[in-house]
């Protein structure tokens, strides 16, 4: 069975969602794992945040048990912070290297392309989406959760049969 | 006996430079233990890439053992290598991390000013000031090799008695 995880890169906030398809006589269809958020502090020094990321996201994974991942690319919206997404999304492919898996990775617009039918869709329409697939009441919170979702649903939509 | 592992960080081409600080009757005195560059391949794929940084750097602290390390801050040159360079910077500052080492940033502009007294010298003085230092009769190559040298030396300017 196929196990998805999704990743909104981030140092402060790195957002992960995970899901499983099973199989239905209409197709394959996701079931929601786990979705939230590895969080570190700015007055913590960078190395120690980048070493919280590296041993979260291995326990993550032991988790969740993936056979595929799905991650998003960086796009420069801030320069300072632009070097920091960046170097934790270095150690997070390092990781996903280190467990042998499989990696998609999307830009903002493919995934709202992939949800919504709209590469310019605006936040709440991926994130109802997101909550539509899963068959969820409420969107999940907070937002890098659900960006991270939306990511393993785009990912899902690629090897679904 | 201070050791210093001076970085210069990159993906395809890592620069480093090790050198140890003796005492002499006029102050402590720079001396040259290796210098090269960790190279990883374009077509290789980034995840792989990242993994030899991760590797090549915990062997290279092994062999010259340092108990302070200098790395270069990143600053904007083009636009899609700084994302690839600060991807790789993530990994060395989680293996300084790994292995407790403290660790002195400088700015490119930091990095001239200590080794020529300019913030914006010329490369061709920088290295030469690092040839002078280090008493070589050659500059060393390549020239990540001797920036890494650079920022090794102006970590020792900040410790030396």
């Amino acid at each position: 069975m196929q196990r998805i995880l999704g990743i909104d890169p981030g140092l402060a906030s790195l957002g992960f969602g995970g899901l499983q398809l099973y199989h239905t006589p209409k197709g394959d269809r996701p079931q929601l794992l786990d979705f939230g958020i590895i969080q570190t502090q700015p007055k913590t020094p960078v190395g120690d945040r980048l070493q919280t990321i590296y041993d979260d996201l291995h326990a993550l994974i032991d988790q969740i048990q993936p056979t595929l991942v799905g991650i998003e690319k960086l796009f420069f919206y801030r320069m300072g912070n632009t070097i920091l997404v960046a170097q934790a999304r270095g150690v997070i492919l390092l990781v996903l290297n280190q467990r042998k898996l499989p990696v998609v990775e999307f830009t903002p617009a493919q995934v709202k392309q992939a949800l919504t039918g709209y590469g310019n869709a605006d936040k709440l329409d991926v994130q109802q989406a997101v909550a539509r697939e899963l068959e969820l009441e409420t969107i999940p919170r907070p937002d890098d959760a659900a960006d991270a979702l939306a990511v393993a649903l785009a990912t899902s939509f690629q090897i679904r049969g």
